[in-house]
């Protein structure tokens, strides 16, 4: 490793550790839930805080700039106008604590424990935005920041960056640069680092089914009068077969299909059935027929549940046929599927299928394009010589099921490229109760991304 | 109609209209909800009210008598052990509130408007058990009682009175008596009087589907592993067939068949299509292939789900494989069915068809066998002689949908058969928000009682 070059930077981070840390518990003490309206000002407050936060590391300018939605915070310091330009983005949004009652510790008052910060925006997005602040701050402290870069953090990531679109519309010039940089997703492990080269996309709907007009007495009408429950679940039932495919026609049209060589090695990604398994706490896998775990969630599309809820859920028993039933249901789709085009061949289905004896009321709530990033970028060489230097090990180029759906985005409007070098680990539970983040994945990703500036700097 | 030797009775409640009035909305303003156990003090408090209010209309015992549950209220006057007992059973807890935000005025205080009273629990059962404490006091008032009477009533009816018969086997010489008379069921309308001869049971379960041992991240799991929620929902699917016919085996296995004749006759009651779908508020209707709406709500099974939830419900998107789906199903049983066998059928059926992808748990909530009370009773012949003296018009024997479940446990029990002479009306909406109760239906059921009491003594 030759690292000379920057190692003031990498000392500086040493030095720093612990303030460092005390600084990102400030940023996820604030519940900044995008999807949840009463936390508007809460998104704003992390805004302010997060440009405070980018002045003081060094930048030259630092904005809070409003959008129709929560704002974006962008911060830029150019160096010298011929050198290349970095553009960093993150989100500053995360996902509702929901369901309360399953977290170990509060939720937005992060906990140090087994050597993780346990806490909603640990990894996603809070702690890996904050390592690109921090890398950027020790490489301008100590005079080795050899790239322009520019910040560009949005507060709307997990509702499906509605206005972000629009900002960069409206901002191609502001943040006109070389290559985006984002750190938003996973390795495969600390022994086996990765490099995310494709994001499945997201089509994301809600349906609502009414029968009666008012809840009725379940023993005077049962069986008389359609159950809005049970046509939901006889609704959803229609939509994936028992193969595990999705029955909604043209769902699979434009789905790349995969050489028996590209399969081949998509398969090579390290997997053990017994310890996914017992990752996620089942004994039984499930999906599509004729495909293998790693293809399920990295290229082939899927369809699920994300909500349910209809008629009486609290204590005991009330005998009501409910009026109304709804679901949240979303779809992760793969190259070249449209997520507009799926809304719409959802919606036509769901209708079709629909019994007169209810009503169905279908909408999108949001979506984004599946993305795909090459591996012979300079961008992506320089990541990976990164990787290598801080993991001793060349990071494996890897599909994620998982979806930014800005990222398809910024390359219609912004005409960039976006590297993806993640730093989270399966085990972060992002998204879900007692998200949390390695102390060691937090300063070697801040190590990691100092070393990709040397790297695409060269 | 010859009823002077009882008119100073049906007087003195036409004096004390207002009043009745008054006192009833004292015992609606208690929120007693037995489905949830922060109500328990507002239980007792409902009991209190109701063992004051019966020793101020003239009984010369009251009590409230504790249970494993909530209490019961007991009460008694006995005039001459030589004269009929008729013993009084009502319920004075209600359903749950809840959706609230579908209440167009708070759910427990009571309104009057368009000569109706609007409040929870104002017809089911409060309303209708007020009516029988106040008939006895007119009838005491104006030295006119020609029975023994007991009053019953209990507080958990609407969880299926799970502590009442216990309850039952220790007081039976207490409770003894010729009929027990019960208001808690509808007439088909003010012009077509009607007495209950036929209840359905009720077999109410609640199902746990497990999947993953926490919440996922939907995209880096979707089509990998099962999901709780969509599993839920292809349970449910297989519970009942395109015909509407419940697909358990064995569970019409115990269904006593009509022949052509009763079926023929049962169909005789009053039904129109339209207006009953247009009080239901949909455009058609749904059930068993081959059975009238009358049959498939009086004398077939049914299945329904009464409330169905898992993972995200609020507002806006969360993109997860919930861990766990929840739902709440109960069926509606007919002679000659048992609750209890019914139960077990429903779990090994549950069970046998779930996927080994995912955990199920299985539990039964409540349930009470279905009831056929016979026509040539003394005491149906007095409710008819009673109604047809109020509303001028001989009652048809009408067969419920609905259930109370304890009816048949008083002829197991007490052996005392029931006299359901119940004065709701379908648009009462009982269970249902916006419950009403016709001012109407308050004083002429008053006025029927009353009536009742002279016919039987007779």
């Amino acid at each position: 490793m030759n690292l000379k070059s920057m190692e003031k930077s990498n000392q500086f981070v040493q030095q720093n550790r612990e303030r460092f840390l005390e600084e990102l518990f400030e940023l996820l003490r604030i519940p900044s839930i995008s999807a949840q309206s009463d936390h508007r000002p809460d998104m704003v407050r992390t805004a302010e805080w997060l440009r405070e936060s980018l002045l003081k590391a060094g930048a030259d300018r630092a904005e809070v700039m409003p959008t129709a939605g929560n704002p974006v915070v962008y911060a830029e310091k150019i160096i010298d106008p011929a050198k290349p330009t970095v553009v960093v983005y993150g989100h500053y949004d995360v996902m509702p604590e929901d369901p309360k009652d399953e977290w170990r510790t509060n939720p937005f008052e992060p906990v140090i424990k087994d050597g993780r910060i346990w806490c909603r925006g640990a990894d996603d997005d809070k702690g890996q935005l904050f390592m690109h602040a921090k890398a950027f701050e020790a490489m301008v402290a100590t005079g080795e920041l050899p790239c322009n870069v520019k910040f560009m953090l949005e507060g709307e990531e997990e509702i499906g960056s509605p206005s972000l679109y629009a900002w960069c519309e409206e901002n191609k010039e502001l943040v006109k640069g070389d290559v985006i940089l984002i750190s938003d997703t996973s390795m495969i492990s600390m022994d086996t680092p990765s490099i995310t080269c494709g994001l499945r996309g997201l089509c994301y709907m809600q349906v609502e089914v009414t029968g009666p007009d008012h809840d009725l007495h379940s023993g005077l009408y049962g069986g008389a009068v359609a159950n809005p429950a049970n046509v939901l679940a006889n609704l959803i039932t229609k939509l994936v077969d028992e193969n595990g495919r999705v029955t909604i026609p043209g769902f699979y049209d434009d789905v790349r299909i995969l050489t028996e060589e590209e399969r081949t090695n998509f398969n090579k990604a390290p997997y053990d059935k017994e310890e996914y398994m017992k990752g996620v706490g089942v004994e039984e896998l499930a999906g599509e027929e004729g495909y293998t775990t790693i293809e399920r969630t990295g290229v082939r599309p899927s369809l699920d549940v994300n909500g349910i809820w209809g008629g009486y859920t609290l204590e005991g028993t009330k005998t009501i046929i409910p009026s109304k039933a709804y679901a949240k249901i979303s779809m992760r789709l793969v190259p070249d599927q449209n997520w507009e085009k799926i809304a719409q061949l959802f919606e036509d289905y769901f209708r079709a299928i629909a019994p007169k004896c209810v009503k169905v009321d279908v909408k999108s709530l949001h979506g984004g394009q599946p993305y795909v990033s090459p591996t012979d970028l300079k961008a992506y060489k320089a990541a990976e010589a990164a990787i290598v230097d801080t993991f001793g090990k060349r990071p494996l180029p890897f599909y994620s099921g998982g979806s930014i759906p800005i990222v398809s985005g910024f390359e219609r409007i912004l005409g960039m490229k976006s590297i993806l070098i993640g730093f989270g680990l399966g085990k972060d539970a992002i998204h879900s109760p007692n998200e949390s983040y390695g102390l060691d994945q937090f300063y070697k990703g801040i190590d990691t991304i100092i070393r990709f500036y040397k790297h695409f700097a060269e």
